[in-house]
């Protein structure tokens, strides 16, 4: 396979604290020798493990490109036992223009794996990722949010995986993450993921969904940034804090089992939403009504759960079009689980 | 002046419930004889006051749309002692963008009073209010919110107005609507809003903010809903009920004196607010960061506040323009104003 | 008020065949110093009557623009006795984008008299019939048809005039150019309208509607040639020819005398009409059934006719939205009226 | 190959009348857990022979939308033997459009076979058709018409098939349509055709061309409900009817053998086309003309016909670009054949 | 009227230098309380004549934007007496798409003097300047260029003044000014114009055209700067340099006396100049040919000098359409003149 | 592989000159059976080696079109000895479009072989080159030129080929070219490139890059014109003119080894460029600066040399964004190498 058209401008052998680009090369009719500048910064302090942290991988999402813009500029290389390579706005074109996917090429860039180095500008970065970022990484945290159409309560997530002892380091990263929320998924549809791609590379991998609606407050930045120090304490990266053995926190098991967790709408129109998140539902109650909002005076469509359980997901526009999904429901597992680093 | 090109499909003045159309003639592209249908609720039950409710005057606020949907659907006539007139999507071909302006003309119906019948499409919904809807009205309720790019903390407002009676009557409407912030504002800029002409008309007219993002959640809805039933209480158009009685709530009442309350951005990036809606905040105190997004490893600019006061407002999406407000800090004037039909 | 910006680079007073162009300069994004070019046709011999032929008035309506265009190629001074002045593309900007309205400022030529010199593009157009066309002509023939969106019955028009000598005028001429169908109305809303500019002009003023669905067919091209030819016959201009005084033809009178004749879609959807143009329709019949095409099985919703009559004209594409006019049904007045030149 | 992402609400082996989506998720900016849901219906009644109808293979094409919805909405498990599968609109994306092809990836689903499984949207669909619905299918009809650029008069259409037998029963089944024109093609460019795929697997396959210019008129669905039956009935699916054995039918067969059938412009203008559908033209007859349309005075070009025969089809629109087919001249087989089902 | 809804962050009273800008609220979709923020320096020494600098008149020339940013950056306060107010892009929102008018609302700024404070965004800009700004100058340049579809010799220019004094003022600073060429113009079309604003505010008034296809050469720049230096010394504002006293220059007087100097394509096509910028022409020989590009082996359309003259400005891009200016051709009155501050 | 759907309308074996078009079929939206039409000229006489001469590979560079257009509609059969194949526009719709990419496709053709017969319009486009164009040429030229962002000094081009003989051909084409620089290149990244899939098929193959901006000047197409008839007579296939015998002409030999020629923009902004194309830069001269433009006062942004040598190529805009190629700095190999055809 030929190499990758992706530059580096940073050296990642080098040590002390570097701050560059992933230049792509892109050629179109507003720049016949263009490039896209995916920022990257590389602190490394002698040997030791290396963490790989994303965020912007869906354009729309700031959870993560905020605490780890923060990171970038603050973390020392004296700080830091090993590596940490920080991407923090993984699908650089859609994140500047504030979309889930590209703007050059629509791609999706969390489903375009392996990717291809000679294929749409979203496959390139996912090839550069599948073969050159993944190899240099033994911890890897992807982090996520709703975007401007969906809404989370806030959880870190692994996925069942088929080596139980992958499987029980990643989950012991999630612990260390240690958000509100912590979700243990099997993945019905994994093809062309980014979390598929790392898991299979062997690695420690951890995911999240920190919020949505295409913003992010105080709180769901601070659920963050405390994350990110537990995943790289937790990987023996940074040192514990003191402040962090102090305050004990705990985090609540969720598991979406399958396919009754989910509501889809089948109609066009105004939703109003009956659950907030986090609020528990019975199974046939009413979830969700949906207003033609073409007229006035008709009853709206009632959508009823069809399991018992949390809103733990939920569609975030005042409009919803048939097809979106309206709510997600999960079992709540176990809740009161320590967070241990 | 010459007529309204505009039709109701309904009767004012009949008794009953009554379902239909504001048709605008609108000869376009994809319609040589095409017409704009606003729909329109009137329930009336012989003599009384009017109240004229209306959501959709920016097309990305979701509350009113809501409130007044599940209102027009189940308010009955025998409900009622006068008439009720419900627009919930004021500006319709916004409202069904979901874009705060009209996708025709962009015209921002609440900026546009008092119209032209031989105007743009957004000009002729403003004239048809001005001297049709608003003459049979005595009671007007219009319900904001942020949209999609503003996230408020919810209130009711009132201007400040030339004559202290109708300030009064204002005033007591605004208490009845019982949101859980009330604000009292003196408008700097009424230039053709659509508030300045409703009060210059001399009627009781309160205006809200209750939430943003372009979205509802079951909170904000509630708090709308029994605001409107509220507001229509002190009309005298429905029946107290016990319940409002029984739960004694209060309201937080704000100011926003002068321009030291608005912080603007001056800078392009990623936004980071410091303070979630309804915390307090020192003078001088960084209310937000703002990240260069293109690069990583810089500093951000830190914006600080200009007064202390309540974080009441904020720019609801991550990214930030230059010329964005990107927070609102409101005087509390007093907590704890028992909330009274 | 200040002269028009538009340079005609044909002389009105000149003898022979002028091919030109009205120049509209228009400074704009894609050309600094760049112009609208109407083409222009004159056609003159000596003294005489004038008559204005226009097409293109809206932009995706054909059977004008093909018959003139024949027309201003075919036409020779020797033929004609006063003076012919043909704009066959009268919109050009919509003509050359096939639109109804101006690519430039969505004007609605039809709409925008008598437009203004410092105005928008279109504006600027109405402008320059108004002052200086207008004033030239005694004869004025403005061909259109449904568009892209309407079809009719093939007609031409006058309308109700508050001159009965005028009217009576316009009538004969109206007969001259020997549609099938001829409709004599009552305008209700003549805002702006170029027929009432023209009419107020004390001009001989007939109009038409020839087809529709932004085509043209021989049979309607034919029709329009030989209104065209009766027109300038009747006017004087041209003589008269053997072979239409040798085949007689005859033409429907038509009306449309108020609201109920025309039917207007409260629904988004699939269209299926159930009358063909031309067809007679009962009061109360089903004229049209419209399926939400979102979902199968459920029953289309049924629009019935308000009156009795002929149906005129229909919706032209497969699908319709809430506002758009479905069918239009007139009252047939007289049949089998000889065309007379 | 991996499964198709597609999931059905229906299940294709339960006795009755079901109605329900092919449910195809799609993640994008304004969803991120969003899904394309095509409305399909399903009518069994035990043991039988499976009819697979379809419509909205092109997005501007609507006589199959219409027969399909009515028949969908009207059509009882007891009219039945065996199965009638319906999907009404086949490239839904590009029906709710109004475009022939995808407004997602702009895809020709008629072109798009044998589809991927993680491929475009519109692969995703043809995948499921030629994996999951043809292998249900014995008869397989697929409702054209002209869209919005072409016009064709009334025809079903088979292929010549390498294997006679199949040939023979498509002959049949085309026959038993009955459309007032048949055709029996020699497909040139069978790339990635729908057609193509069914008659691999087997099939009895027609394919119709019912008019077009992107609307329905009530006699070319009339045309279309009856062919539809009539397969049916051919099918041994429904009963035949009294009526349709009285009211004897006759169809005329054509052929288009060569590329002297095609007239393409190479011209940009504005089209007047010289014959209208189902005349007879001679070799070298002016079929149409092209007018510059950017001035006036100058003589159209001229475009003959090269071959004799009748006019099959047209280019719909007034303006015709270079490179558009202006017009198609079928030879007349036979006249007269009658339809027997 | 109303006052205008800029407001500056500068004091135009204060001494020293200040950068900061006009703030221009705008409620839109992306941004409901966002602003526009146009760029401005104040520099200001004390008692003395003020001069208004401006670039960006028209957001896709350049050399006016980079000599402004450059003196806005370099300038002090200790080098001025009196006052210098730099304006670099002075229809921002156009400046930052890189267009010539306002992505805004489509504006060209030139052209929208005296503006409408609660008119669009372009005209409340000219209201700002006609209103606040212009009453502050005594000495205002306004630097244009080509921009992306024309192209300049350079020159500075003003135009024929009724008020000789006037006049003789502008011309004295236009010599100091000193562009390779100078441009004594008599305003044919005034209508709306910035330049026609300022000399009937009584100002000292000049204009410029210094390059063009959307792009600058360090040889425009240097121009620019040079002349920038030259009209500031000639105000009085700035010290003169020793540099530019021992460098004489020299200026050619050129002159567009009536419409003969233009030439306007009236076909669409590929566009060959045959001169290039400077050059001579004589009247009557072929100065540019256009190819129709949609076919080969057809010989161009010639266009013809109407007149003798040098070559002053041409169309920029290779491509050219109907109405668009192709070439002007100017007069030389007189060669050699010194350049004089 | 499929056969090509690309039909000529010429036969490349008949003598004399033939004017056609390269037929591509393209069913979309405005065009259900349409077609791209991209003219061809072939003009033959007799045995003799073929040369194919192409511009508009990248649809914004206009030397090439129009010293084409002029070849094809002047050269005569009885000029030439053996065959030249002319295709002016060779990315017809992106020249039409006046876009460095196709408009529908938004393909590169440049970067699209060997391309693919059942692939996008560029893909097939690039398909028909390489196995019907390539394989009846022995010579081969391709002009390019910067296009709208890039500005070149004029150079012809070749490769460093494994193969020293074809290098060396190659090398005398380029002499014979004869443009006032030529550039030796060691092509880094040959993916997809034109230039490749010429060169492995063991052409004789000249390139160039002779101006930018989006236009042409008298200037640049005189050397092209110079070129291209120095390219056929050192073929054989025309002869060699007195004139161009008597005028020796010499070209200077630059080299572009390595990345260091290439300065890269970190920033988005107002670009002013400190070199004007052909000076000469020392290594760490300033060669740039990016002004921030969205705010005054600044120092900008400084990029140096990071070699020295000739500045060769520039970003043409005047705005610029991170990314882009800001200037090019080539190696003076040798200067004054006589042009000998």
């Amino acid at each position: 396979m030929r190499a990758s058209p992706i530059q580096p401008t940073v050296d990642f052998n080098a040590d002390g604290e570097q701050h560059g680009f992933l230049k792509l090369p892109h050629s179109h009719d507003v720049s016949a020798w263009g490039a896209e500048m995916i920022p990257i910064t590389v602190i490394r302090n002698g040997e030791g493990p290396t963490a790989l942290l994303t965020g912007g991988n869906h354009g729309d999402e700031y959870e993560g490109p905020i605490a780890l813009s923060k990171l970038a500029a603050t973390l020392k290389a004296s700080d830091v036992r090993g590596r940490v390579i920080i991407v923090p706005f993984m699908n650089f074109p859609a994140f500047r223009a504030g979309t889930r996917t590209s703007p050059i090429d629509r791609g999706n860039l969390n489903r375009s794996f392996p990717g291809k180095p000679d294929g749409t500008v979203t496959e390139k970065i996912a090839d550069y990722f599948q073969r050159y970022l993944l190899p240099l990484a033994d911890y890897v945290l992807d982090l996520h949010a709703g975007g401007r159409t969906l809404d989370f309560v806030p959880f870190a997530a692994i996925h069942v995986l088929p080596d139980a002892t992958q499987q029980a380091r990643c989950e012991a990263a999630m612990r260390a993450f240690g958000a509100p929320y912590s979700m243990r998924m099997l993945e019905l549809d994994s093809v062309g993921l980014y979390d598929t791609a790392v898991e299979e590379a062997g690695k420690v991998f951890v995911s999240t969904e920190l919020g949505g609606g295409g913003t992010a407050t105080v709180q769901s930045v601070a659920i963050t940034e405390r994350g990110v120090r537990g995943f790289l304490q937790h990987a023996g990266i940074i040192e514990h804090e003191e402040s962090s053995r102090n305050a004990p926190r705990t985090t609540t098991l969720l598991d979406m089992p399958d396919g009754t967790c989910y509501t889809t709408s089948e109609h066009d129109g105004l939703l109003e939403l009956c659950k907030d998140l986090g609020e528990m539902v019975d199974s046939g109650e009413v979830i969700a009504r949906i207003y033609d909002a073409k007229r006035t005076g008709a009853a709206p469509i009632e959508y009823r759960a069809r399991r018992a359980g949390m809103l733990a997901a939920r569609h975030f526009p005042g409009l919803v079009r048939i097809g979106d999904t309206v709510a997600v429901v999960a079992d709540v597992l176990e809740r009161g689980i320590p967070v241990t680093v």
